[in-house]
């Protein structure tokens, strides 16, 4: 299974103070180009892998889903996110994402918010999705870019007077250990090609790709993403079932 | 129209000294992995956009291909391919690709090797493409890969130790001016989502992503090649239309 980093007390604390994990979906910078993969919501039957807190459970139970599933590897962040809500049409269950099992065209949509680069097999894993969506139904996915995951020292640096992301390793797959709110968290590095191929061979066609930068209206607001013009940060996906 | 620099003399030299220049398909680190993405020609009725010296022309008529069609800007580059050949199913002919027109479904295979990210506008020339090809026709097409084009500044350095890709501006596309065989050569930098959306956009579901880098038999035989890991040079994109 992948590793469980949620649970470990240290890394609970620091990822509470999050702006994201304090104000939710609208504190992520990443989240109008989510919702604009999303588009309508009602009458969706809408399974989260990886809810966390369960911002986008109540989020999507909120814009017109009648149903939706949340399921989380971490016993602390689901424990949070039942205390946070008492909608009857959300569910909470623990799972680990790298050996879930699904039940057979039960869902419209499939929804995965950075949780894809921590786990070992996203194929057998895409493969599941496709099968519990409805003929047409959809999958819209974040997770951290490779460009992010891929380097051996993963930090800005100043060369020669210019800011640049020292990248190395990019088609060096497997596993990479940061220090991101906790020491040793392990994340998965694999390619772009290795998403878009392991998506397409579960039955998707690819509708939408999104290497997310920020904006203008974004860099008026938080001057200091400016940075994330040189290597985006995060990688959304939409596809759709054939 | 975009930058016709084959015809300039000095860079025509220097390209004519290249490996893959010399001595065709075989001299290019990429070809196998394009090779695996055509798979059987048998009959096809074939496009190549960008086609240079003919190389490719010549193996997909050697492959069993029913016609080929040659298109490129330079006219040096057709000269010299319409030297190579007494082929009668291969034909040449001068085409901007920024404003090209293709007769409709006429087309099995569209191939283009390192030519798109000459182009103004992609999205343009795929929605012809798409419109040339008939029902279930392929493209196959390699690029440099856009963290190639991406860097003001494209060259490995050493960082702390590290060697490194300094990337930077990622995000922002446009033109890109390098001094590759010649002065001022320009090329159009897009991220890998903009070529994912333009592909989709037309009409076609991707079928494979490779993101070129030496496989270990590479690197016995080019042991030099190892560097590319860090950074793949090339992007391929294989689809097929609805």
């Amino acid at each position: 299974m992948a590793q469980n980093i949620y649970d470990d007390p240290g890394f609970f604390d620091n990822y509470a103070q999050l702006p994201r994990s304090q104000h939710g979906l609208d504190a992520a910078g990443e989240w109008p180009a989510i919702k604009a993969l999303l588009a309508a919501m009602d009458g969706l039957d809408v399974v989260d892998l990886g809810c966390g807190y369960g911002w986008f459970c109540r989020w999507a139970a909120e814009a017109g889903a009648a149903s939706v599933l949340g399921l989380d590897v971490s016993a602390k962040m689901l424990e949070r996110a039942a205390a946070d809500t008492d909608d009857p049409r959300i569910t909470y269950r623990r799972e680990d994402l790298d050996s879930v099992e699904l039940p057979e065209r039960e869902f419209d949509l499939v929804y995965s918010s950075l949780t894809l680069h921590y786990l070992a097999d996203v194929s057998r894993l895409f493969g599941k999705v496709a099968s519990a969506l409805r003929p047409g139904g959809r999958l819209v996915c974040s997770l951290e870019h490779p460009l992010y995951t891929a380097p051996s020292q993963p930090g800005f640096v100043e060369h020669e007077g210019r800011t640049v992301w020292p990248l190395d390793d990019y088609s060096v797959e497997g596993p990479r250990i940061t220090n991101w709110l906790a020491d040793g968290v392990v994340k998965q590095h694999r390619t772009i090609a290795t998403y878009v191929n392991a998506v397409a061979d579960a039955g998707f066609a690819i509708t939408r790709m999104v290497e997310w930068a920020p904006t203008p209206a974004d860099l008026d607001e938080h001057p200091d993403w400016a940075i994330e013009v040189h290597r985006p940060p995060f990688l959304l996906i939409g596809a759709r079932v054939a």
